[in-house]
Order: structure tokens, then sequence, then C-alpha cells
């Protein structure tokens, strides 16, 4: 119950178990076709751009910023969290101008200030789901209102869990993790491209391995497919079998699990003295941050909650490390009778003043 | 029997079972530093930077030049390869002046040659075994008599197959790939460099996820770890096994049954009709190259092999498709009883004139 990986579904376990194929086998390119497949209705697109990169959502950040940076462009980024200010980094390794619309961490940004930032910036960015503090920021406004710019979103710990509308937002890319909400174990970052923004990916981008114009080559298409890289067969039949639980339980009823187990943290733990640190009305139900009472240690209590009920929880990141716990309600892990052991785990774990 | 991904061991099989740990749990970290123990054991090499890169080989490939390349640097690479002219476009996009020294494909490349290309290139960069050719390219004459340049190397194809000396030829930095001679699938890189190598380390490379800076504060050290992106959890298990089953059966073991089919194959294939197409003397025995024969056509033969008998080998990659085949004999594959098989096939593949 950390920030990720979640536990994985027991679907996505059975998974590794297929023959590793070759990565042009004709019987692994239609799995492959099919991922994206069950990838596009995750993420509620037609992009015909939509598969997962070959690394951790890190990469699929990375690739987000290095395929449409000349260097010189301006790039608007908020940053509430580890996450935008991880943004700012990878955007100016690109050779971007950042401009840094910064907020409190554990309030969400509001999105006109993002839009006053700058008069007409290539590329607004925002996470969505903020891991490090638990906040949602709102991106369907900055899709009504972007202009020339693309809009590009992280959706790491929300995709799957809250809803992800990235053709009714009028999101341009986006890319997400397989170890929160999809619940497969971490490695690689789907991602999903607008036909607007292909058309403005920069031709050789500074990354050979990340370089879309040669993945959708093998990616995407008809016909033949052309090799890039040789692509991580088994973590791909992991992301196959874990779209395909999402899928066969619905999307709506996926949500649905990962809201009702946010909800009953947010309810009880309060009453439990864990008081709630996120913003409200912007709380993930995914990823619930709580203050850390007075009386308890940080990493102790940590250490008891792992050796005396096998729950891990996330510390704090950065500037709240040693103020803020992270739960994590996300992929197999959402299921209400883990809420039920981890409020009991904390309820002893505070009668007993760890 | 293609040219990667190879067959997994069994061990790295059932580990995908264990259950997914947090990348910063003390179970996961043990894991990890046994795993990097015994990729030292491997690499034969005492280097402490020594670790599994979070990404495919060609990822391996883009750290290696990232991490050590100051635009305008003068890097020396030998080409007699798809993977050589790769590490040239790789090394362009970081800055490097790069100066190529060229071989006919399925010939080896002369070291004197790469050392008289330049008077003091930072870098000298070779693949010790090509992947698209068959052919061993030599490194220790580099590594004796290379200066004040760092030596790189590709091992993607070597490690676990043939001898790759790290330490002993005074390799800066070597990459490799699990899908090979290792026998795990696909989906990380094995890397290892120098502590001569970590002292002239770019201080902001251009990629973020790559960057060796931040990854070494996650990756080694006692104590703490610090918190770089989410570890590949289920696939650093199956490397950890993998490497487990070569050091049981011990890694001369290991070498010599890749050698022992390699032998086999290659004495055996000529009398069949297929000729060798590798230079004799620098064939590689976990990776063979041998002319098409006349009369039989390329993909219709391979689809045969695939459909009547499920194996799969490789065709021939850019300047030489449609006239090589690509046999590969690595990991759990390189058992003498897969080359029984597939010369038995063969032999009925050329009877039928396929």
């Amino acid at each position: 119950m950390g920030p990720g990986p979640s536990n994985p579904y027991p679907e996505v376990m059975e998974a590794f178990n297929r023959p590793v194929l070759g990565h042009l086998d004709p019987e692994f390119i239609s799995l492959l076709d099919e991922t994206n497949d069950r990838l596009r209705e995750v993420w509620q697109t037609n992009n015909a751009l939509t598969f997962p990169i070959s690394a951790t959502g890190s990469a699929g950040m990375e690739t987000s910023f290095v395929n449409f940076i000349t260097p010189g462009d301006d790039v608007v980024i908020g940053v509430n969290g580890v996450f935008g200010n991880r943004m700012c980094e990878v955007a100016t390794r690109a050779g971007a101008t950042v401009t840094r619309v910064e907020e409190d961490w554990g309030r969400t940004i509001d999105p006109q200030r993002l839009l006053d930032a700058h008069p007409n910036p290539s590329i607004i960015a925002l996470v969505h789901a903020e891991t490090s503090t638990g906040v949602r920021n709102d991106i369907a406004e900055l899709g009504a209102n972007k202009g020339d710019s693309l809009l590009l979103v992280d959706c790491v710990t929300s995709l799957a869990g809250i809803p992800v509308l990235i053709d009714e937002w009028n999101v341009d890319i986006a890319y997400s993790g397989t170890q929160k909400c999809l619940g497969v174990p971490p490695g690689l970052s789907p991602l999903t491209v607008s036909h607007r923004a292909m058309e403005r990916l920069v031709e050789t981008p500074q990354s050979w391995y990340l370089d879309l114009n040669m993945i959708k080559e093998y990616v995407s298409g008809d016909g033949a497919r052309a090799y890039h890289h040789t692509a991580p067969i088994s973590m791909l039949y992991a992301l196959h079998a874990g779209l395909g639980v999402v899928l066969s339980e619905g999307l709506e009823q996926t949500l649905g699990r990962h809201q009702s187990c946010g909800d009953e943290l947010h309810s009880r733990l309060p009453e439990l003295g864990f008081e709630l640190w996120a913003q409200e009305g912007y709380r993930l139900p995914e990823l619930t941050t709580v203050s850390i009472p007075e009386g308890l240690d940080d990493v102790k209590s940590r250490q008891h909650l792992l050796d005396r009920y096998g729950i891990e929880i996330g510390g704090g990141l950065g500037p709240v490390a040693g103020k803020v716990w992270r739960i994590g309600c996300m992929g197999h892990t959402a299921r209400m009778r883990n809420v039920t052991l981890l409020l009991g785990a904390l309820e002893e774990l505070t009668n007993a003043g760890h």
C-alpha cells in the first residue's frame, strides 16, 4: 500500500509464464497490437500512436519532452510536487526555456495560472495525479483553452485509477506507468500522442532509444514492422494481461473500486487521528496522504507496519519527508479488505504509540 | 534460435512468480545488491558501478555515451555491422564528433586501425560480438594501447557466451542485454563502469532517465538508497535468477556449452550446403551466420521452420537482408538437442527445396 508498485493482478503474474517469442514473430506482433487497442480503451482515445515505451514511467516523461522540444522552445510547467519538478529538469535538459508555475505542495494548481504564464508556449505540461502529494490537478480547462500549445500530461498515478479522458480533454501527449492503478509490475510506460502532436515531432531527438519517429515504424502500421530495439516481451505479456483484467471488470467498475477504497480511507483515517493532508476536493482516491500524528516515529512506524502486518506505506519525499505518509490503494491492492487491514493496523499502532 | 531473445532458463520463469516488493524495501535492495555482485562475476570485474539499466540493450548503449560525452568530443567507433552503426548515431546525438572506422560486414576490425584513427579521442568504441554479422571484434589490444581514451564496448551478444574480461582487458564502459546468452527475457541492460571512467562522468547528461550521477545513488553504496526511478522489480528477479543459473553451472561451463553448440553448427552446416558467412577465426559460437543457399526462399523457408518445427531463426539486417540467416544458440537455447533439431530441420528443408 505504498505509492507504487502496487500488487499485480493474479492474471498478470500468470502471463509471465508465456513462452518468450521473438519481437518480430507475427504472434507477438498481434499481441502487441491488441495491447495497444486495450490501451486506447483505457486512455479513452483514438490516437493512432498509443503504445508502451520500453522503460519505466520516467522514461515516458523523457520521451514526451525530447520528441517535441527544439532547443529554445518555451514550455510552461506546473509544479506542486516531485514530478512537476522532474518535468522541469527533463524539459531543461532537452533545451527548453521553462516557465515554472509553482503551487504549495498539497494544493492543486489553478489551470488559469498555467494559461496566463506565457502568451504562446510550445508546450503546457502538468501532472494529473501528483504521487508525491496525493493531489489531483485538473486538465479539462487546459485542453479547452490551450490555443496553439501542445498539452502534455503525466498520468502515471491516474490512469485506470481516476477518469482520464485524453480525447475529450484535448490532451496531446500523455504517459503513464504500469505499476500503479494498472496492477502490473513496473517496467513499461504507456504513451499516447495526438495526431496534432505527431505533426510537430522533432526530426532527430537527442535520444535514440526514445525516438518516436523510429519507434512508430515498429509499434504501429500495417504489414511488416521495422526493428528498432528488442521489445521487452515478458513485460508486454504482463501489461496485456493487466489491461485485460481492467477491461473485463469494466473501466467504470475499476475506477469505482479505486474510488470506494479512497472514500473509505478518507472518512476513517481522521477518526484514527490521521489528518488528511491534501487539499479537500482534490484528493486522489488511489493515493491518500496524511500528516504523521505527533508521538509516532516516521521510520519506526512504517517498519513496524511492514514487519508485523506485511504492509508497505510510503514516506514523504523532499520537503515533506518525515511529515506525511503516502497510502496507495491501486490496481489489485485496491480492495476493501486491504483498507480494513490497514485501518486495523493503524489503530493498533496508534494505541501502542510507536 | 534467432539472434535473441533466446529461451529463458526455467529458473528465470519461476522467478517471475516472486511477490512484487517496493523498490525501497530492504529485502528488495539486498536482492539488487546480490544481482550486482553476480554481474561482477560474469563481467569478471571489480567495478563498483555494475548494475542493470532499467531498459533494453540499446538504452545501455545510450547510457554509455551520454554520460561520458561533452559536445565536440572526439569519438572513434568501429563499424562492421548494424550495432557499430547505431553507436555512431547515438554518439552523434550526444554531440560527439565521430570518426568511423569501417570494415566490410562479416569481417573483423583490426584493432590497430582504431588506435591509428585519431591521436587522442575521448572514447574508442567497438562492438565485441556483432549481432548482425556473427563476427567477433577483438578488445584486448585496444585496452592495452588506448592511452588516455576511454574504451567502450558493446557486449550485448557476448556476455556469458564468450569470454568477456572487463578488468583484464582494461575496458572502461561496457553494456549488455539480458535476452541473449544470459537466458533472461529482454528488458534490462547490464552495465559496468571503471573507476577511471567514473572520474569523467558528465555532470548533467542530456538524459535524465539514464543519468549515472543520480542512478548510482540508488543502485550502490551503503545505507539508505535515494529514489531515482521505480526499479523494474520483476525483471530484476528474472535477471537475478538467470545469473544464478550461470554461476551455479559455472561461468566456464556456460561458456563451454555455448562453444560446443557453435562448434557443432560450424562443422555441420557446410555439409548441408550452408556456407558459413563470417570471417574464419572470428566466428561467434553463440551466433552463426550462413549464406542462404540458392533455391531457398528467405522468408518462406524461415516461416516453414517456425510453422513446422517451432524454430525461429533470424534474417539478415540492412545490406545483407535476403542474403544471410542468423542462427542464435544462446542461454537456455544453447543445448545440443536444439542444434540437432535445427540441423535435421534444415536437412529436410533443403531436400524439399523450399
